[in-house]
């Protein structure tokens, strides 16, 4: 694992201030990573995601493995150098995305086959292969092989399938253990929405004593108090000193109410994907930028916010852009929303250590209201 | 006018070196104008059109008349704060895009009624009103409507329309020295490919002193050779206190040709729009990334430039980012071709300053190369 490590700085409840090291540079957690799917956070470049706080991205190793290609990014220098950005890269293990955009899957013991979505080539994903993948990508942190588990599922099912994710991680950890130093693996834990087979989940992938541990199967259309109880329950039962990751979460008050449960870090599409359907977030829930009563507004999107799209531009001139399809106004729009998360997180972050969260939280969610609608997920950019 | 001037520094032998005087900041000329068609150059922000070197940027006056309006963009302070531009702004007439864009032409001594391409509205557009609108827009180099001529055109055809042009000419005129200081009227001298012609329109829109003059209805897909004879014949019977623009020319070899001839002011989509079709240009010549070719190829764009592309990514993840449909294969290619005309820009200026343009002009066109295909219009972004 070479220079990885969390510290756990302070507690407040089960809210956790910590900082993770890599050999690229450290996090302050809890941490909201953006999405670079295809190796780059739509429409934006690294200086921007630096001049937003953001000291960490995801990317996703099914997209990179598909195109260019593991080995041609290796060849050029590793995912950090390819896409230019020099802060530690959290990669996924592919296998959500096999499950939510891959054809004619069939999965057997050995791995999951299917056919490329991008090409139609037919492709085999072992639990092996995808930390060699991961490996030949060069990121900091990286996943094992699991199966996603589609939803509503029985209990018996949950079971069976969480039996073969754990089969699988002991050989993608084999595997990981043989090559070395340099990357931390991070357990994904699943079990579905059932207490027992998380509880279980939880053992047997912290017995494998990983440098990190990540909450997989929710964000998958299952409802909100659902999520954030079984986020509570499996935050609960993971060791203090490793960082927590709930993979594909989520909405602003879900950020919130994870770190209340004890989530360390978190990624999601929803302030990229959104940014580009014309929705901008702020303190006071999200804003719909191409509503008419914007036409003439001068304001800045959020009058808190101190990122290139609220201190140059108007409301009126965003919508205008929407309204023409200017790149810009994806741009400027994405600008703003991974600033918001990252403000977001900083502002989690500045509570936990005053011993303030508790309020933070109530006034919060108060502003933000209650959203309704799109619970989708937030991991298919 | 207030503020506006030109300072004619030095020749050598047609070509110009200058600077342009606006209430909002100085032009180095020979200058190229990126084109924000709608109020945002295509992908780029005002920061980065600065760091590639740019002091004016063109607007489309028909554009922004149709959305958001005119009067919009008063109410909301003038283009320049509305898309946080704060150097100086040009605008066409809208003539061209209402001769290329709009439906339903109805031509008469009053002016041209049109449908709106946007939402299919009748408009009427006259020299008053193309000089008011300008004015709402508070942009600081303004044009005045004119009739662009479908080419090929018989020399009576053009005549005929020369004399329209000219009347249309002294009615805008007449109604932008009404509207007192603020704004430069650039009299735009047509006269299609017809030396006589072309002398008169000189001779007659020169009579009414304007801050400048520009060129029109050239790059319209006339030959090269023509293009650039008319050009010649066309600056060199302006006078030479005043800048001279070269409208919607054009690509490289063009530039440095038109200032051999004596242009001091250049607008062309071709930086932006060929980014966003995979092209860069480099001094060798355009370069296609979605070439296979460069599926692996380590080096960047264009190893002579200092872009944020050219110093941050290679050729390989810029042609993934294409073939991945990344919004960010447009904006830094854009920001490379920006960058690059920018560049030649500057090289020519240097160049006149030292009495070394004509070596600069052979050594550019030879290791350049002749470009082939697309003479098509630079003007429709």
């Amino acid at each position: 694992m070479g220079a990885f490590g969390f510290e756990l700085l302070r507690t407040d409840g089960a809210a956790r201030l910590g900082r993770m090291h890599t050999a690229r540079g450290s996090v302050d957690t809890p941490a909201f990573m953006a999405v670079a799917t295809q190796g780059s956070v739509k429409s934006l470049l690294p200086a921007d995601l630096r001049a937003a706080g953001a000291q960490i991205v995801l990317a996703n190793t099914y997209h990179l493995w598909l195109r260019p290609g593991a080995e041609v990014i290796r060849e050029l220098g590793g995912l950090h150098r390819f896409m230019a950005w020099n802060g530690p890269i959290l990669t996924d293990s592919g296998g959500f995305q096999v499950w939510s955009l891959a054809k004619l899957r069939t999965i057997s013991e050995d791995g999951v086959e299917f056919r490329s979505h991008v090409d139609g080539s037919l492709r085999v994903l072992t639990p092996e292969s995808c930390v060699e993948i991961q490996r030949a990508l060069g990121v900091d942190i990286i996943h094992p092989l699991d199966e996603c588990l589609a939803q509503p599922a029985t209990e018996a099912a949950t079971e069976q399938s969480l039996a073969l994710t754990l089969r699988w991680l002991r050989r993608g950890a084999a595997r990981w253990r043989d090559g070395g130093a340099g990357q931390a693996l991070f357990g994904i834990v699943q079990g579905g929405v059932y207490p027992a087979t998380r509880r279980r989940a939880v053992a047997e992938t912290c017995a494998l004593d990983l440098p990190g541990y990540s909450i997989g199967g929710l964000a998958v259309g299952e409802a909100k108090a659902v999520m954030l109880d079984v986020t509570e329950l499996t935050a609960a039962l993971l060791p203090a000193d490793r960082p927590r990751y709930l993979m594909g979460v989520g909405k602003p008050p879900d950020l919130v109410e994870a770190v209340a449960r004890g989530v360390d870090l978190f990624d999601c599409v929803l302030p990229t994907r959104n940014a580009r359907n014309g929705q901008a977030f702020t303190a006071d829930g999200p804003l719909t930028l191409t509503h008419a009563r914007y036409a003439r507004d001068p304001a800045p999107l959020d009058a808190d916010c101190a990122c290139e799209a609220c201190r140059t531009v108007s409301r009126a001139y965003l919508r205008h852009l929407f309204g023409s399809r200017e790149l810009t106004a994806y741009r400027l729009l994405t600008v703003h929303n991974v600033t918001f998360f990252q403000d977001l997180m900083a502002r989690m972050r500045a509570a936990i250590a005053e011993g303030a969260f508790g309020a933070l939280r109530t006034r919060f969610l108060a502003r933000y209201g209650v959203e309704s609608g799109d619970d989708s997920d937030g991991r298919a950019e």
